[in-house]
């Protein structure tokens, strides 16, 4: 199918903006479509959006369901809270239309199932959208790792990581200072977890698939969810993909920064990634053998490349499964993002972080 | 008391030269006496050592009974292996002679408290060679976390810390080899927590008080101790010196490197703390706060307060206690030797890692 995807949007955000840029640069989709809860919001958001040529072909609307009775409609973008992600994925799918859904898929285990089974019985698309994994440097890095010969090789057996993703959000300041929002809000499904951690969890789980147990020690901020904190994943020989035991620290926050770089501990050295923020838009993938100091360089430094915030290697391949109805690509996603999503709602619940959807 | 402290060496090895170097810059100590197993390893030691300015006024032995009944020794340094340290300091306590004991202070609590038993039935001191807490830098931040006014002002409630000290030792290449060198052998009571963790556990309890509980997830190599891992510490409102609750993750090892920082989470931002090797040889302790990306140099950077393996500062401050007699500074730091060495103990323990002298 060589025709472009037309797509509408749930949410006037700067990630939307970015998605919708990226979406663009990815020649699988055409944007037709933008919703905001305020009319002014949407068409504010169309005039604004750079890569949309032509303003006069986007509709906007402030009624979700006369969106999603636009027939020439093929998927919906949801980039709204959290917490809406599973009434406005079910509303899209129940429309007849592909859903892809911004990280994190939804408030728990519960509602993804939901929104699968329904996708599944309407034989539509719902994909999450981590951009980080589709990038061309993690995809090196994890198709390194998951190679047994060249791994054995270039690594040697695996001994544990670390991976980071802690940086200070200015909204933690409106917490201290009485307020509440979303992205820190129990009420909309927020929490450094939930917002952030999902994503060192996502990298961890895409290399070196499920652990068998985690753990999580949070600070609970003043609105009830966490703030951020230390996660410990356990991997037995038999559960992990790299067919060893191994621990793997994840840290996040968003009530405070850590410059820590993301590292994998090998036998035969240290593989340190950096990303522009944490595990997300990787820069650099160094290498540094056992007792050297000298690093060597196996991410693709091409501009191209790298940089801040580039939805478009995610764009390309969720545009390319719906495109090409590859239903196996979809259920390795699909596992991914079920897996990712079961280990979070664990380490939440073991410390009593409950959403409002859930009370 | 302005005269010096008369002292003798047991063990030859890297840190002893260096602890003979720093003891005499203390202006303390002078060193009188050499044991080694091998005569010739003392001779060459006291011939190799820079800062003896005099070789012939500096006995030298293979028979420790010997050294120990040389009368004019006020003072013996034990540098052996941890798993001689207990034998050793009852050896010499029963001699009469002060002890100051190279870190991890023996292989569990038991031989802890036996030690100070015997020191405190025959008025003796027997103190532990952690040299990172006695350094200038240390001392500075130590002294601002603590004053509770200060703290407030400056940093505001603490939400965690990574503690690292994580470096690959090329005598892990013997172990692969299928030796087993001393420092990672259980028959010597080795380990990556007994001869690098207790580094960052010291530092963190140094700074923050005994915690609660603690969890720690190694690597187990093929000799059947610990190669590295990761340990989480937790602080209870109650328990913590700083009055809050608090995760700390500390990490180590001798079979991978890892660069990570280690740092301080705070409300107002985050301490930076990067030290020649992890937590020891502090030369920076840069304060970054919430939201900004410039750093406050909070150490002092005087070229003497920084470097590498300088014992000076922990050479003056035993010397201090044991001239001076000061049995208050002498609690102190054996009631935070003890609290290390219980932490340790148990992280140990919880992973069915169990030395030689225990079996």
């Amino acid at each position: 199918m060589a025709s472009l995807l037309n797509f509408g949007v749930i949410g006037t955000n700067w990630i939307t903006n970015s998605f919708v840029q990226s979406a663009h640069e990815s020649k699988k989709f055409k944007l037709v479509a933008v919703y905001s809860r305020r009319l002014e919001a949407a068409q504010k958001f169309v005039s604004e959006t750079p890569s949309i040529s032509d303003a006069s072909s986007v509709k906007t609307y402030e009624d979700l369901d006369a969106l999603l009775s636009d027939k020439s409609l093929d998927v919906v973008y949801i980039a709204s809270p959290n917490s809406l992600h599973y009434a406005q994925g079910i509303k899209a799918l129940n429309a007849g239309k592909h859903v892809i859904v911004e990280k994190p898929f939804a408030s728990n285990l519960k509602e993804f199932d939901e929104l699968c089974k329904l996708a599944d019985s309407k034989g539509l698309f719902v994909l999450e959208a981590y951009r980080h994994i589709q990038e061309p440097n993690f995809l090196k890095l994890q198709a390194l790792l998951n190679d047994p010969v060249k791994k054995a090789e270039k690594f040697g057996p695996i001994y544990g990581a670390s991976v980071n993703m802690a940086v200070y959000s200015s909204r933690y300041a409106k917490v201290l200072e009485g307020e509440e929002p979303n992205v820190l809000s129990p009420k909309f499904s927020g929490g450094s977890l939930w917002d952030m951690g999902c994503y060192p969890i996502m990298f961890t789980l895409a290399l070196f698939g499920k652990p068998v147990s985690q753990a999580y020690h949070p600070v609970i901020i003043r609105t009830g969810v966490d703030g951020g904190g230390h996660i410990i994943m356990s991997y037995s020989a038999e559960a992990s993909k790299q067919k060893e035991k191994f621990t793997v620290h994840a840290h996040t926050s968003k009530i405070y920064t850590s410059t820590a770089p993301t590292e994998i501990y090998c036998e035969k050295g240290t593989i340190r990634v950096n990303g522009a923020t944490g595990v997300t838009d990787i820069n650099t993938i160094e290498f540094v053998p056992s007792g050297s100091k000298d690093a060597e360089q196996l991410a693709d430094t091409n501009p191209e490349y790298t940089g801040m915030l580039n939805l478009t290697w995610e764009a390309k391949e969720l545009g390319r499964i719906v495109s090409e109805n590859d239903r196996e690509a979809e259920s390795a996603l699909r596992s991914l993002s079920r897996d990712v999503l079961e280990t979070m709602e664990d380490l939440r619940r073991q410390n009593g972080i409950v959403f409002a959807s859930e009370q």
